[in-house]
């Protein structure tokens, strides 16, 4: 069960982790108890050859003619990816986008809680959204440290958002997830993601262009 | 140049559409006049032969020896996927996401116009929110046939979604983004989207647990 290099594992295939253990979850639900590759890859609109070569980044899990074993491939999934754990979650920027998440139920279903917002405007400072009172920026590097806060959102407009995420980092933020359209340039130990809503309207656009019916997110065929 | 039965073309082919189109602008701003399926698979962190299996939906444009003709395979790609063209867009929901997206400027840049939004709360109809007036549901109809709607943006809490998805497509939109945190059930003639706020965090913390640093949405290595 030897796993190789984690710096190693392609950015897709981390991104495909997240449909690998629903899919999973869905199968351990249906009280099923093997899956093959095959199975796994036709529910998810890929190859068996790239479920196994994603799989085997964390270890030996196939039994040749059997498949997968649903529970164990789950519980090295999640263990790996630490589902279990609570990630304590900081939000930056407390205008339309930051209130809206503020108030997004699916964070703390999926482990996120979000324990801190902070803004630089003093309009703002002080204010309770969803919750959760507002706090200076000056705030931020005591609070990262005193509820081991792991990810930070960054809700803040394009030219503010390098100087947040540098806030962050400097405090010890491990993850951003940066919402502001503008590309942050990081240091080495950091993992960041972007959330772009174009991407996901142009999705959409050429799926209408190509005359596809049905839900994009639907994997299943 | 027979394209297979559009409705075959699979929905993570459609989804990478948006990755290839961008690799093959920036190659040719640093006018590269070719490029081989391998050096397309490499910057998006994707196998040769999976380059080669989804650009094949499209048409036959690999040169055997010599790779894609990178202004033949742009251009293609542009006129399938109509990036000329002007998608008028409304948004129903006037809350705080439905605000965040009228005010997102990298629709227009994108060729996303919206040209409406409703709502159906009494005390936010007529409202001017970032340049927008707020209207009432009654007035979808007419207005999508007007403005010739081709997208709809649902931002309504979750148990208003559905109801507001069925009068998008019964008033003949074509595509609909959801962003309200529910499955819609649509009928057959409709393409539908949805953007999950919880995923890019999920992706964001994996990366975080299994120590990949830099950026997830970086896709060269």
């Amino acid at each position: 069960m030897t796993t190789p290099p984690r710096n190693k594992i392609p950015r897709p295939t981390v991104k495909r982790l997240s449909l690998y253990l629903r899919e999973l979850e869905t199968r351990t639900e249906l009280e099923q108890q093997t899956i093959s590759s095959k199975q796994l890859g036709h529910a998810l609109g890929l190859t068996d050859a790239q479920v196994r070569k994603d799989l085997a980044y964390f270890g030996q899990f196939g039994h040749p003619g059997i498949g997968y074993q649903v529970s164990e491939l789950t519980g090295r999934l999640r263990q790996i990816l630490r589902t279990d754990r609570t990630w304590n979650t900081a939000i930056v920027g407390a205008g339309r986008v930051g209130s809206a998440l503020m108030a997004y139920e699916r964070f703390h279903h999926k482990g996120f809680e979000i324990v801190a917002v902070f803004d630089s405007d003093p309009a703002v400072i002080g204010r309770e959204i969803a919750g959760h009172r507002v706090r200076p920026m000056t705030d931020l590097p005591d609070l990262v440290k005193q509820r081991d806060i792991m990810l930070g959102i960054v809700t803040v407009p394009a030219d503010a958002a390098q100087a947040v995420a540098d806030a962050l980092i400097d405090a010890g933020v491990p993850g951003i997830l940066n919402f502001a359209p503008v590309r942050l340039e990081v240091r080495d130990a950091v993992s960041i993601a972007s959330v772009d809503f174009s991407v996901s309207l142009e999705q959409l656009a050429f799926q209408v262009s190509l005359g596809l019916t049905g839900s994009l997110d639907d994997e299943r065929e």
